[in-house]
């Protein structure tokens, strides 16, 4: 990375829990910033942030704040990248946008850096980050499908309450304890803040997270199959996956049957092969009961693999278990990761 | 039912999670009762229980207890089980066993009894009740397996910590207490009491449940496998499993993908199967955000199903969702269950 220069950074959506993760992912990384311009929606403005020692006022993000930006970090809902991505990239800014709205946008690369960072050589100001359970999953997968090809992705989803935002975490907290305390409590976020009836996540398990497309799949399902065939590059790759809420504030986790292009493979092959793989750590050792779990992957950037076996029918199925920080790998970091990334390929300025 | 007779039952665990649940089933059901003897280990021998009104003294089971006994319901754990229903069978008792002591043994029959109710006509004292994760499943494939043929089952669980007795339940609680109010705690119980190391369940996911086997899957994940074939008679089945631990107190829930035997076949078709399945409740109406959750069928006997999709890639894949009371359906009930199959069979004395 070009420590000599800095660069004027944006970040949007300053006040949510992505965004607050972003700030503290640019600080860890000491990502070098010439100049630090924190933007929300109104209701947000004039909120006090610190950062490296330094106390940022949030400004209500307009199209001329992106006058002079040279990345920007968007993180406040599809409507705001919609919105103002288009007018910070006639601005000269190169956008990184962790919403939904430009992913399956054919000019828009969709990119994790450990499997397709070369995508980001054909962009056209945009860059979309993908979402958080996909990234961890493609992380996990890549290394695989490079090796011994990938025809076959089925995964049931555990997730974290936090990919709906700090709400989500406030009110999973509040019901825990309305629950134990045996108060009432009335449901509000969770599943879809947006859609029509709201359910219990304390001690429960929420099929539904996004709203469902006319086939029967959740959006968050859809974006999971769409996600990694264009990430990978494997337009034919069978994908299906079934999403669920569970109680867990942060860390998402995924039961994944994979099916490759190659006979004759071992669990141990496999295990080899991601022992030192970019950004994952294997934990697998069920013999001393060691496995992945989302309460030890808090605040980590890698993707972590186990119970990595064998299918007992099918010679080329394998069973995988994928946990990761969906608010660091599965969103923070990512972008973050993709901006360094586009500095070292030397496409900022 | 007979119900002019009446027949003397033991209960074995009964002061148990499971053994509670099958006194309380007991008198729900009005199970026709001539006589009741409770028994438990030597630790709980001693505690009073009371049923339909009388108050009963558990007492400490051993060989004799059985004197006279008709139906004895085992759930005091496998070894209370090899030791004790051998007896009890010798004292011309039918044992229904809860555990998984005679499971996979190749003269005691498994039963559900909305699958396989005929194996109970071969038995020889001992009727074994299956796995909690495998009952609900079985119930729900049935009725597509009979009607299309089934090639190949994957699931993934999100199991409920009663599954490993009110001590887990406790253990939930207690945890979930002190990360609330930012106190330690020490687990002790989960995943596997008498495993080596235990973890946080509270907030959390947990990929094991019962010990590991020499291959890599659990003995939770094996026995799904291994006793959904047995159920269905059904020995060339591809079947796998990934089996998980989430902080739910009741209710287990399964992400399954299967494969049929027959093209053409439309979600609508699963539904319209299901709707009228014995034992099944199909909540299924995306629109509605109608789907089974853990919360909602706890104290049911029934198994929900919903979340009925076609896959996208596979002519014969479909996705489901299956919900049920682990306590009930997947122990109890289908434990009393199987005693009122065994009367209706004429097979009691």
């Amino acid at each position: 990375m070009t420590q000599e220069k800095g660069f004027h950074v944006a970040v949007v959506g300053a006040t949510g829990a992505v965004g607050q993760q972003i700030i503290q992912t640019l600080e860890n990384r000491k990502f070098p910033i010439s100049q630090l311009t924190l933007l929300s929606s109104a209701r947000s403005a004039g909120n006090k942030v610190e950062v490296n020692g330094t106390e940022y006022t949030v400004q209500e993000a307009t199209p001329e704040s992106f006058k002079g930006v040279d990345i920007a970090l968007f993180s406040a809902g599809g409507g705001v990248s919609k919105a103002l991505a288009p007018a910070a990239v006639e601005h000269g800014a190169i956008v990184v946008d962790n919403t939904s709205a430009f992913r399956m946008d054919e000019n828009t690369p969709l990119v994790v850096p450990e499997v397709n960072e070369d995508d980001l050589l054909k962009h056209n100001g945009i860059i979309a980050n993908p979402n958080c359970s996909t990234i961890q999953m493609v992380v996990a997968l890549e290394p695989i499908r490079k090796k011994y090809g990938l025809d076959k992705v089925l995964v049931s989803t555990y997730q974290a309450v936090s990919g709906s935002g700090a709400v989500a975490i406030e009110e999973l907290t509040e019901q825990t304890k309305a629950i134990i305390n045996n108060e009432p409590f009335e449901p509000a976020v969770l599943p879809v803040r947006s859609d029509k009836k709201h359910y219990q996540i304390a001690f429960n398990a929420i099929p539904q997270i996004d709203v469902f497309t006319e086939n029967g799949f959740t959006y968050e399902e859809m974006k999971m199959i769409n996600e990694t065939k264009k990430i990978m590059h494997e337009p034919e790759l069978s994908v299906a996956a079934t999403c669920v809420r569970i109680p867990v504030a942060v860390g998402h986790a995924e039961s994944v049957y994979i099916e490759i292009g190659t006979e004759g493979v071992t669990a141990a092959d496999l295990k080899e092969l991601l022992k030192d793989a970019p950004g994952v750590v294997l934990q697998d050792d069920p013999a001393n009961q060691v496995y992945p779990m989302p309460a030890d992957c808090v605040g980590s950037n890698d993707v972590f693999v186990g119970r990595i076996r064998k299918d007992l029918d099918v010679e080329k199925g394998f069973h995988l278990w994928i946990v990761s920080d969906n608010l660091l790998k599965g969103a923070a970091w990512n972008s973050v990761q993709i901006a360094e990334s586009l500095i070292k390929l030397g496409l900022v300025k």
